[in-house]
């Protein structure tokens, strides 16, 4: 299939100051895990993304000095030369492909937590965050504005010698400039604060120092939350942003807009479960109307024929992506050669960013299991290494772990059987996605497999999707005729009310009784659901929040007693606060901190995690410190789902283990369990097991992972005269 | 002052199998965020307490095998040799002072999250960690509990190879060898799950397997939590923990008991808010009536006369501690010198392991400002560099930072005076240690300093605590005559509500009414306080919970109305959960989720932060997110106490900045701002700042630290053939 001529204008060059992107598509900066302090992981995860066609390829936001420490957050960090030493890595790849490289300059005043420098801040007034609430700032005085902005020039020094193409200073996300701009931090009433021009003198003087330093060499952009979405408190667009946009025109070759705070930054990177493709534009497009510099910006676009649009009607002159590049790498030169069908589309659940947030951890991609994997595992998102045998493989079990394995599997030239009881591949991701609020992107998950599994079995003739089949078991996995199987069968909610809080079924908790339901029994349907509904919670993930405004939306009046804290890992991904917006327009009530020690027909008997008897002290026999001597309270209900807890199902995996010793018999080498199957996971590391387990299968015990690559620090020996690398050599002050 | 003869049995040696221990003071396993990635930081933080006498150091917990993975925490690893190569700095360190050096294999189950190696941790059942919610392992099969043993045995041989002399098999804080053992968690019916023997089966044969591996070499150590605190679905120490010393002792070279689990492992590390020296002694007693192998545990001992008790009466052979060794690396030292007036207490506010709770930053010390920076920074405990001039410093303001800064300026020869209008040095801290519920002990901090500074003076003729003066206006503090001035005059809660979550007052808070209370105006009791007392949170340490505890057990009827989550930051220190039980037992009710717009006399109006209108969306004008159009409720109250925010003191140090021109004509060459009077901080932050500046007065711009040294991956250009760096080429499977 050819490209549609409609979408040409993407790949037309942008000249951005001194420097051209060669087409319309852009990472703008997002965080991996890997600053500078992983370089290899850095310069692979880019350049990647520059071998898939990415003009432009950011880093993560970038500290200019120790005082901006976001640690246990990983940033960037250009304090020294041996970060320009490590990142350069990164641009020497990008540029390899033609694409320029980008560095996002940050200082983050009191939002950053100072936990390895240890230093205090400085911002435009006397607050502390309202992101980490701990951390207070001091305010800059006149001395020091001029220190902060030296940091930034040096800062961008550094960027230039490291190779970088294009400097930002960044003033979305609530970080620095902006801070000063903002009426809701700054209180100044010198020179830098007070009228909107005062409030903008930081962010302009900043940008024209860094523009006289290393402008000419470099393209210089500033990323800018065009509105705060405060009202006046903050920053409006058309009050302030258009305004603000024209007033720093002169200084910048480059504006990345965007919109919203640090805070609910879930505003920018819009989950799907509430926001759609180009869903700031409402507030972007405003900005061309005041500048004839290139604008660009972000909001999930994956749909070439969207972006071609926002283009052509004057919006943006760039597509900026993050989350649509860390699905897929190759999004440009698919487009560009019209293999649409081949593009895995970001599903916007936001699991990528939610390691920033944790801290600590390398990114993760749901759709994209290679996302963070290129350089310790040596995974290429669209390469895969040749099958090492003709060995066909029973894969049994379509979700996402089974799905994805059969998927690389067959890119590898193995002959594959994907098979499943469902006519239809996907797994429980199907149920979820038809059912739960704001979940249907996640189906791009499904829909990229299916679509790649069968080109797949057009072109290998023995492969074969054996959907809507009969239930497998051992004797006919065994005789099925498979060299290797993988078991990738998935898991189910508990239906006795087993959870992390006791390691116990509930008294009582019967989900083969009318009144008690699974979450999988609430999306069969079959069961009817009572008036009032009681969700217990002991998940921290979405499934109780999901069902909770699922039900409160159909009319049921629904209680939450929740064990373990309601979505907290919703936080991480940025879609809790709209999702207590939701539950609270839907008034849904919680019992926090609570759990359930008995269910009888329509009441259930629950304890305070933190009442009395609840004490961990010497217990007498008899007594549990699980469901304590307190008193206890009653609960009614007309039906109650159990939402405490899953279990796997590999009842095939572990009776084909039992039968280890017909495996040879049956010409099988090996059985494989992979997945929720394995244990229950999130979407991304069931897939991931997938994509693993294909691309291991020949290791003796490819059940386990090969090691892989870790970049730490390796210091010389001091008692070995021969290590060439740095010593570790231990100096106190004074001695 | 010579040592107390009852002290002398600290000082016996203390056999452990084939190894020695030159005295009873052991330094248990404890975290740092070192690892095996940061070696130097790792080998100078366990050397400096080898110095400083202590006979056994401890790495942190050490993973065996990848799919232990605990990312965003740090732990150590001997995963491969790099990790041995890394290890062997500490250990080469260690052995320098006579110390033997121990590290503690650990395989975590479903409590690590496994967000970097992202492997499926085995368990002997299925379930989820009940510390990590969404976490579930693989009940291990026979064979992959063989697998899972072999890794302790490879780990163990990898310790060997890297110097250890001390070897754990680590099953306390609910780690994998309790896991087995404890019916909460193993729901097994095979050999190795139902009858106690069965349970102990996985913990004796890893045991057994390891001490073939490397006993005779190595002292085999185990760490068992001998009481769960569950009752009879945990262990408890008279029916299974002394039975499975007995079961296990011929294994076992050195016994290292605690009790408690890992989702509240503060009932092992028990802050002083709820526990004093030797807590754990009514169940660590009983286990040496069962075995005759040396036996060590932990309980925050500081007091050398307590520990001889200890010893003495049979209780433990080997006095372990793991804050006591961080607060003062030198303990031993010092107690075996008599210089007991020199111990540096630990104030047991558990602000040390909070960091490794977060994950990633590395440890702090609210007593040892020196503690994690021994590396980096070069920091020794006991050592200081030498006054480089005869300048004279004047120190304004004797809390935590000052009386830090005046002390280590002193100690290192300057010429300080000390100055404060109040007649004891302390600061804020003789406030809380003096009034709120439990924080007696953190009144160490301000004792060490005021023995130490009392010392220094002394010797020091011109040196001079300045307590009980009169204020220090900017004249008097240009014509003190001093070289340089250290502005420490701390910080206090905002009287007019301004709050992280709008930044501005609240209308109508003011605590120049008799009605509304700053905690200070608590503290000092010059205000009647009615009998419904409401307190409005924008804080997330201790203030709240403590002044909510302290007015209820007064009989107050307190409300919270809580706007960013009370006492989160208590959850890192282990606070928690006994300050939410303390709570719930005196009724404290909390409104959560909510902030308040407006106050009047006896009233306030609130809104929910996720009610109608709080959006984040377009807003015209007049309209604000932070007070959102939705419905108000009114709360009534008698009295209400703000702990909203806080600012500063600064005004000296602005007006002297602001005075720049005169300092040369009175001598002054530099000023200096640190502590809360820069930025309000946590405790430990401010005492670094004394430390810090204290340390580095003589650089040109002593205000901004030093850079520190980084122990991070430096790969070798790809393009630059003389490197002798690791390469960082990226090879993709595949190619």
């Amino acid at each position: 299939m050819a490209r549609d001529p409609q979408h040409d204008i993407l790949f037309e060059e942008v000249p951005v100051g001194p420097k051209t992107l060669k087409n319309r598509f852009y990472q703008t900066p997002h965080c991996i895990g890997a600053g500078s302090s992983q370089p290899g992981f850095q310069a692979a995860h880019r350049s990647v993304k520059a071998e898939g066609g990415w003009a432009g390829l950011n880093t993560e936001y970038c500290s200019i000095h120790p005082s901006s420490d976001d640690v246990m957050r990983i940033s960037a960090r250009l304090w020294d030369e041996g970060d320009v030493h490590n990142l350069r890595a990164m641009t020497d790849e990008v540029h390899k492909y033609g694409s320029l490289a980008g560095v996002e300059l940050w200082y983050g005043g009191p939002h950053a937590p100072q936990m390895e420098g240890r230093q205090t801040p400085l911002g435009p007034s006397h607050y502390n965050s309202e992101f980490e609430i701990g951390t207070y700032c001091k305010e800059a005085d006149e001395d020091e504005i001029q220190l902060l902005q030296s940091w930034y020039v040096e800062a961008a020094k550094r960027a230039r010698d490291a190779g970088f193409d294009i400097v930002y200073v960044y003033g979305a996300h609530s970080y620095m400039p902006l801070q000063f701009l903002s009426p809701y931090y700054n209180k100044r009433t010198d020179a830098y604060g007070g009228s909107f021009e005062n409030r903008a003198r930081f962010w302009y003087e900043t940008l024209e120092k860094v523009r006289e330093a290393v402008g000419g060499e470099c393209t210089i952009a500033t990323r800018f939350a065009v509105d705060s979405l405060y009202g006046e408190e903050g920053i409006e667009v058309e009050r302030d942003g258009m305004k603000f946009v024209e007033l720093v025109d002169p200084f910048v070759d480059l504006w990345d807009v965007n919109i919203g705070d640090l805070a609910e930054w879930g505003e920018d990177a819009g989950p799907s479960r509430f926001y759609r493709q180009g869903h700031q534009l409402p507030w972007q497009k405003y900005i061309k109307q005041v500048t004839g510099k290139p604008v660009l910006g972000v909001g999930r676009f994956t749909d070439a024929t969207k972006m071609a649009e926002v283009i052509r009607n004057g919006q943006l002159d760039i597509i900026g992506a993050a989350r649509p590049s860390i699905a897929d790498p190759f999004l440009p030169k698919k487009i560009e050669e019209g293999r649409y069908e081949d593009i895995r589309t970001c599903i916007g659940n936001n699991v990528c960013l939610s390691r920033w947030e944790i801290g600590g951890p390398p990114m993760v991609c749901s759709q994209n299991a290679t996302a963070g994997e290129e350089f310790r595992r040596g995974w290429h998102p669209e390469r895969v290494p040749e099958a090492e045998s003709d060995d066909a493989i029973l894969v049994v079990g379509a979700g996402p772990a089974g799905s994805e394995c059969a998927r690389v599997l067959m890119e590898r030239g193995y002959v594959v059987h994907l098979y499943d009881q469902d006519e239809k591949i996907g797994g429980h991701l199907n149920a979820i996605t038809e059912n739960l609020p704001g979940l249907a992107e996640w189906s791009y998950h499904r829909d990229y497999r299916e679509t790649q599994l069968q080109k797949l079995v057009k072109k290998q003739k023995d492969s074969q999707l054996a959907l809507g089949a009969n239930p497998l078991d051992a004797d006919s996995a065994l005789n099925y005729g498979a060299d290797k199987i993988v078991v990738a069968t998935g898991s189910s909610w508990n239906t006795d009310g087993t959870n992390a809080l006791t390691h116990e079924p509930i008294p009582g908790a019967d989900a083969s009784l009318p009144h008690i339901l699974t979450p999988e029994q609430v999306f069969a349907g079959n069961k009817s659901i009572g008036k009032r509904v009681t969700i217990l919670n002991a998940d921290t993930y979405y499934m109780t929040p999901s069902l909770a405004e699922l039900l409160a939306s159909r009319g049921h009046e629904v209680t939450v007693l929740d064990g373990v804290g309601m979505g907290t890992y919703m936080e991480f991904t940025l879609e809790l606060p709209n999702q207590l917006r939701r539950l609270h327009e839907l008034e849904v009530e919680v019992i926090p901190e609570s759990w359930c020690s008995r269910v009888e027909e329509g009441r259930l008997e629950y304890y305070n995690l933190y009442g009395e008897g609840s004490k961990r002290e010497y217990k007498g026999p008899g007594q549990s410190p699980r469901a304590p001597n307190q008193s206890h309270q009653w609960h009614e209900f007309d039906s109650l789902v159990l939402v405490t807890g899953k279990h796997s199902h590999n009842d095939l995996y572990r009776r084909l283990k039992a039968r280890k010793s017909e495996w040879e018999s049956n010409g099988i080498k090996d059985v494989y369990l992979i997945g929720d199957a394995l244990a229950p996971k999130m979407l991304a590391d069931a897939t991931f097991d997938g994509q693993r387990l294909a691309r291991e299968i020949e290791q003796p015990n490819a059940q386990w992972p090969l090691p892989f690559r870790r970049e730490v620090a390796v210091h010389g020996h001091p008692f070995n005269p021969e290590s060439t690398r740095p010593d570790y050599k231990i100096v106190y002050q004074g001695d």
